[in-house]
């Protein structure tokens, strides 16, 4: 069986890594492959740094920082405190002396002509981490968000997500922009992964800014669209709030409200033109199922948490089962 | 009082640091400008390593690992674990979390187009160094020494001097070249620190892959043989071994003895169209003064130590009384 995710970070990473445990458990051969999303990529002191591929490789690889959800376990951050000492902005970002060296691997291997998809492939040659991880693109895309701020002639200015994200705490928002998505093409396996795929699964990623970025690049929505795939997708929302991070403060700038059913609603109906055929909401957001299903989407409320590898992995089994029964409906 | 000081690393920037505390201690205003060896820069991973400039940085600016003389102090060493992780090479360079940072703000600023003087001057001012360091050349220029090896065809093959040092442990050497040095251009202010000099120094560094490649980019060593600036220099030989470090190993190759009489035999006086005045040799040595003086030299025998603060600045009192005896001798 061949399982793609379409996945952001902290989120994405773990329930890919109950996936991969889920699969491993079963019967059948499977193969699950990761595109990820590079959309929140950013260039720091000349080191091109992978937010969201370095959250699934770390994650998949046992080497991520378990609570922080983030980073490098037995971390340190004395690169980062000489940085500082040098007044060299900025300062607000985390970047470990452990990461670090994966930014200068990545950054050299750029430097000397290799496309991100390769280098991703070479990072994760080291960490072993039993699933395929491509980014969504070899191209740059760099998600912007629109904020206010009094100071600039118009009182709003565009900053990085990361800025937005890490450093601004994500303040109210004007607008979200894939900067360079209309531009860039799929990476490297990406359309393939969808197209021959048995199952499609949309991680509880942030729908602005992890799903709907890869979804950005042209192509990959359509070859979502039109695979023979199941496609089923797992809500990031939970009784009104974000199962993990701050997805609720972007939803509302592209007028989508912050509930289980909106986001299904949000992605739509295959059957109608849309991107998902299932979709799981927690069971707190039972209520809506009926109206998803009215959309077309085949709809199921299930305990939706992420706080361990066990329900992570009972979240994966939930996901999969959800798609076996799309599928033999269909047939 | 102006003195103009060439340095390599250890050596030199011990030496630096005692002739800033004996100025320091000193009635006169004194400006203490260090010409500093760039000939064993080396790129790693991407990153502009300038293994003598920082040294100096470091002992001045208070931030060295005094034991081990190279590199920071609490330094850590989890970036260059992760770089052996991933496989690449090369593993044998000492490259700590907090160095690190040093090289990646001056790769960001050299890639930004800043010269390694501008470069060097803006991480400086963090240090407070007390003193003005400067590069000998914004070009790039490396030393390469040529080694055994069996597995080549000739029998023979270049190496980078970092690779002859750190990693090979400088093994015997055919050739030593400053690759790059003849289409080099002294980098700004050299020419000025020498020529408005009152004194200029040679340090105990390694005479060949130190001071001669300072020397070796076209202009330099003319500009000292024609300052008006008393010329001293400090044996980095004692009774046939090296002060520190591995001098004696490159001497034979340039057809140098490694005794201190030869190498300030191999500088040359002024007098005679070589570059120094003066020279201090140990007491152990005191034998070779007349040999010395015979040549045009003026000669003197003191105690020639860099264990501690202490004898590193008696050791710059002695340089800086015998450049005024000479001086005075000469008016």
């Amino acid at each position: 069986m061949n399982v793609t995710v379409l996945s952001g970070g902290i989120g994405g990473a773990r329930f890919v890594a109950g996936l991969r445990d889920a699969l491993a458990a079963g019967d059948e051969p499977a193969r699950v492959t990761v595109i990820g999303n590079t959309a929140d990529d950013i260039w720091l002191f000349g080191l091109r740094v992978c937010p969201d591929l370095d959250t699934v490789m770390y994650t998949l690889g046992g080497g991520i920082d378990a609570d922080r959800g983030w980073g490098r376990q037995d971390e340190t951050w004395h690169a980062k405190e000489e940085l500082a000492a040098y007044g060299v902005e900025p300062s607000w970002f985390g970047l470990g002396d452990r990461d670090l060296a994966t930014h200068v691997v990545r950054t050299q291997m750029l430097g000397a002509g290799y496309p991100l998809s390769q280098v991703t492939e070479a990072l994760c040659d080291r960490w072993d981490l039993g699933v395929r991880l491509i980014p969504m693109t070899d191209d740059r895309v760099e998600t912007h968000v629109v904020i206010d701020d009094a100071a600039a002639p118009e009182g709003r200015r565009a900053v990085h997500f990361q800025e937005y994200w890490v450093r601004l705490h994500a303040p109210v928002a004007h607008a979200v922009v894939p900067v360079g998505a209309d531009e860039a093409t799929p990476g490297p396996g990406v359309l393939e992964a969808i197209t021959e795929a048995d199952v499609v699964i949309f991680s509880p990623s942030n729908p602005v800014v992890s799903v709907a970025t890869i979804l950005a690049v042209p192509g990959t929505a359509d070859a979502v669209r039109a695979t023979t795939a199941t496609v089923v997708g797992v809500s990031p929302i939970i009784s009104g709030s974000p199962l993990r991070g701050m997805a609720d403060r972007l939803l509302p700038v592209i007028g989508v409200d912050v509930t289980a059913s909106a986001v299904g609603r949000y992605y739509g109906a295959r059957s109608n033109g849309g991107l998902i055929d299932g979709w799981l909401v927690d069971e707190s957001d039972g209520d809506t199922v009926p109206d998803l299903t009215a959309t077309g989407i085949v709809a199921r409320a299930v305990p939706l948490y992420l706080s361990d590898p066990d329900t992570s992995r009972t979240l994966a089994e939930d996901v999969l089962q959800l798609a076996s029964s799309i599928r033999r409906y269909a047939e």
